[in-house]
Parts: structure tokens; C-alpha cells; sequence
């Protein structure tokens, strides 16, 4: 039995990778009570939304506001999504506390969605890196490698390949990487498999594990990556997200159950999980329409449960 | 990285512990229609239903007729639940491969749903044990150690009281034991505890986990349990069974969902998961208006699945 890490960071990414994947557009001021009520609730890390341009995805055009006020919550780890250079200006210049660069392992996929191949990804991080520095700013940059269980255009994604672009963004000056199975294929077997060769190249710069809902098993990879070592996880609240792919497929791990999971196994989260709750139900009411995921919220905590109760 | 039995077994449990928790009541041509696709499929243990009375269980109440037919299948294992020796004995003139003997660990839960206590269950499966024995049936007796991780009614359940009933049906004649979350408070943390200590006591008659979906932990849980090697799982066919404590919350592990999560870890189950899904549907389509869960029907197998295709 593998001995568990004594706290790990829930990264909600609801406001960013679920709303992005939904038709409802929220307001400003939801995103801001979301973000308020979240904070209240003892989360630390958000990724408040995406400079990518307006036009393609209206959903995070506010981002820029929404940053501004998540920058007001002290304490608060508050970070955006970049797709390029010009995003990483954008995040800069808002103080964004770290910027994510997605790069898709899958060649096939990286084309499809940023244009670009994989290595050309890595040589925007490189720029990026850069500009970064030149800036003075204290802006982290992460290096996310998606698609790294596989893809749904190319089918398989190479373990070797992964690795390889996972070393070559630190290479290129990320200050740190994460795995992400963005459509939902990975299961716990090979999660463990890369994780661990994973980090034998990036070390404690391995900061994150990304995992989609897609076939149930979000919170399996979760705890496999968990079983390794790694202490952050993406989630989105109420599992919002979805998946283009696969109509009515989850989306995201859910936030509430995640830290569910990761509070009963005796891994402190500094989340409250009743205020979570009541949090899931506020924004549910707002995408009224859009599919809701999770399951700890019909049933509630388990009365044996001992998991902090209080942030 | 722990390394993973090379093989496991899905336990159906969909036509017991399933059907005697929603309201529809299946007709025994079509229960039989599920083994036989089942069958088809791959699977090869089935928990055909239970030998408890007709009126408080109508649901089940074709236990006798729905066995014999299981019996014909080759290589079929074809379980029951027993309440008690008088299920036991019909167990045994219908020549169940297996009869499962469910204790319940939690002394309140015991008394609400068998209105014995734990001691007295033990001292039941004596009885049963030397009925066995004197029938000269092949028929395998299974302890069910129940509320194994927590329970609605008294809360917590000890880790030590959970192993000395074990040991105590292990004791009393017990071919093997089994592990079950009934509640669906367990995490995959306190079930690798309790595993472990388990194993120390039973060794290889500990031959099953069983756990529900209630908090979507149901897979998780299942992945810590096979890192440990235990190589059988209970599951119920599109999740039926819900909980009767959490209106609207999911019921056992997903067959279909825990199936892919074995083949896709590299773990054989002997499944074609293409046919178990076409019978999930078939299934469904029976229980109209009844609740049905997991996801990977949903989202159909991933480009890249390496799993068995053909049982």
C-alpha cells in the first residue's frame, strides 16, 4: 500500500475549461461570486478563464475582469490559459499569478485545435519564456501536455512521444509541466505507467494531474497520480465541461468529489466540502439547461466522515 | 507502481443486488435473456437472485426458476444470496455453484435489515455450513462481510470489528469471504487499509469486492482493491440498484464501466465490452423510468483500447 501525500490542491478550472464547453454564457458577476464563494469555501488555486480571442470563444472574453478582481483575494493562486504568445502578453500584463500553455502530444490534435505542431507549441514557450522574463513579472508558466493518454483523432499517443515534449517545454524554460487526458481515455494502469516515468524526467516539476470524466474514471487516475506523489488536480465544479466528442459524456473531475475523495482518504484539502456543496447548487441554478455531473452532491458526505469540515 | 493480477473477474450482481433495489419488477424470460447475453458476452459468475421470502422481495421472487436456467449454461458459476439456512437449503437443492451469506459488520444495520446480530449471522453460517456439508452439494459458501466501511444508521464501523466477524465466518465454516460496501461510504484509502489487514487474515479466501457508486468512488475503490490482488469485483449492468438512503444516487459499480477500467489497466476479464454495452442498452430499455448509471455507453471505447474485444 502506497503511503499518501498529506495535502494536495484541488485546481478548480470550472470557469475555464467548463464554460468553455457549455452554450450558457455567464455573467461577469456570476463568475466573481463563484470565484468569492469558491475562495470562501478554502480553495487557493483558480484558473479564472482564457486569453484566447474573443470571437472564438465569447464564453471567456471577460477574463480580463475576472482576473483583475480573482487578483484582489489574498492568497489566491489565480490562473489563465494561454494559447500563444500574444495570451502570455495578455496574462502578464493582468499579473495572472501563472499561465498554462497547452500543447497537445497528439500531433493530429495539435494541428486540429492550436494550429500548430507539438514542437512549434514549444518553441511559443520558448517566446514565451522570454517575455516572461524580460518583463520582471513573477508569472509561473506551466507547460500542459493534453492529449497524453491518447486522442480522438490519431488514436494512440506515444508514451515516448509524451515524454519527450514533456522534457523538451522544460527544456524550452517552463517552470513546470502537467499531464493532462483531455478527451477522457486514460485509464488508472496507464496513468501510474506515465506518471512515474514522467517523473523521473520533471521531478517535483510534475505539478498536476488533468483528468475528464468521460468513462467514470476521473477520481481512479486522480488517485493513481495521487499514489505517486503528485498533489494538484484539476476540477471543475459540478463536473461541468463535457466532451465534443462523446454528447453527454462528463466532463471534468468533479470538484466536490474529488475533494471528497481526497478529504475521506485523510489527504488534507483545506476545502470545505458543505460550503462546496451549497456552491455546486448556486451555480448548477445558473446553467440551468446545461448537463451537471458529480454524484456527492444527491447522496452527501457519509455520516462516518472525517474529513476537515472548516478551510 | 504496484503491478496488477493478469486477470479478473466481474462478478454480475445487476439481477440481485440490482433488481431488488429499483421498483420494476424484470420477468424471468427476460432475466433469463440477460444471462444468456451476458453469457454471451463473456461473463461467467452470475448472482442470479436471492432465496429470501417472495413477499418481502417480489423482485426475486423467480430466484428458483431463474438458477435452474443459469445452471445450464457451461462453465457458468451461478450464485445466490441467502439470508438465513432455509435459503441456504434451497440453495443447495437447486445446486448453486455459490450461495453468499451477506453479514453486516454494523451492529444497527444488522439488526434493521436481518434482525439478528453479527454473532448470530456467524453462528447461521455453522448451520449452513454443516447443511452443506451433509447435503454433499459442491455448493460454495461465501461470507459477505457487509457495511464493512461506515454505515447510515451507527456511522462509523471499526476496522476490528470488521476483521474478527471475517475471522469468525472464516471460523465458522466459511469457504471464502468477500468485502462489500453496501453504503457506499468507502474511498479508496480506507479500502486499501482494510484490504491489507484482511489479506493478513484471509488470505486467498478473501475473494471479492463489492462496492456501490453512491459518491463515485466505486471504480477508485475497485482499482485500490485489484492493486492489492483481488482479482473479483461485484458489479450491476448499467449501475442499477441506487441506495435507498440517497434518493437519485447511483447504485453498484457499472459492470460495463468496471470492465473497461480492468481491460483498459491490461487487466483480462474474458468480457467483450462491444456486447456488454448492446446488452446495457437491451436492459435499459427494460427498466423505462428507473434510473440507470455509469458512463462509458455514453461515450462508447476509446480509438486507442487495447482490452479484449471477444470473450
Amino acid at each position: 500500500m502506497s503511503t499518501l501525500p498529506a495535502t494536495a490542491i484541488v485546481r478548480e478550472v470550472g470557469l475555464r475549461d467548463g464554460l468553455q464547453s457549455i452554450q450558457t454564457i455567464l455573467p461577469t458577476a456570476q463568475k466573481i461570486e463563484w470565484i468569492q464563494q469558491a475562495y470562501a469555501a478554502g480553495q487557493r488555486e483558480i484558473e479564472v478563464g482564457s486569453f484566447v480571442p474573443p470571437k472564438l470563444m465569447p464564453q471567456l472574453a471577460d477574463t480580463w475582469d475576472v482576473l483583475a478582481f480573482a487578483k484582489t483575494l489574498p492568497g489566491l493562486t489565480a490562473s489563465v490559459l494561454i494559447p500563444n504568445l500574444k495570451g502570455a502578453e495578455r496574462a502578464l500584463e493582468g499579473d495572472a499569478d501563472l499561465m498554462v500553455l497547452p500543447l497537445s502530444a497528439s500531433h493530429a490534435h495539435s494541428l486540429a485545435n492550436l494550429r500548430k505542431t507539438p514542437d512549434e507549441v514549444v518553441q511559443e514557450l520558448a517566446r514565451i519564456r522570454a517575455a516572461r522574463d524580460a518583463s520582471g513579472k513573477k508569472t509561473l508558466i506551466e507547460g500542459g501536455v493534453g492529449t497524453a493518454f491518447g486522442c480522438t483523432l490519431q488514436g494512440e499517443v506515444k508514451v515516448d512521444e509524451v515524454l519527450r515534449l514533456m522534457q523538451a517545454l522544460l527544456d524550452a524554460g517552463a517552470d513546470r509541466v502537467s499531464l493532462a487526458d483531455t478527451v477522457g481515455y486514460a485509464d488508472p494502469h496507464s496513468v501510474s505507467v506515465l506518471v512515474e516515468k514522467a517523473l523521473r524526467i520533471a521531478g517535483n516539476k510534475l505539478c498536476c494531474g488533468h483528468f475528464h470524466d468521460t468513462r467514470g474514471l476521473a477520481l481512479a487516475n486522480a488517485y493513481a497520480t495521487l499514489s505517486l506523489g503528485i498533489q494538484r488536480f484539476d476540477a471543475s465544479l459540478a463536473g461541468i465541461g463535457g466532451c465534443p466528442h462523446a454528447p453527454g459524456a462528463s466532463g471534468n473531475a468533479a470538484t466536490e468529489d474529488l475533494a471528497f475523495m481526497l478529504e475521506a482518504s485523510g489527504v488534507k484539502t483545506g476545502i470545505d466540502i458543505p460550503k462546496l456543496l451549497a456552491l455546486r447548487q448556486q451555480v448548477a441554478g445558473w446553467l440551468t439547461g446545461e448537463q451537471t455531473n458529480g454524484t456527492l452532491w444527491r447522496a452527501g458526505l457519509p455520516k462516518n466522515f472525517k474529513g476537515a469540515l472548516h478551510g
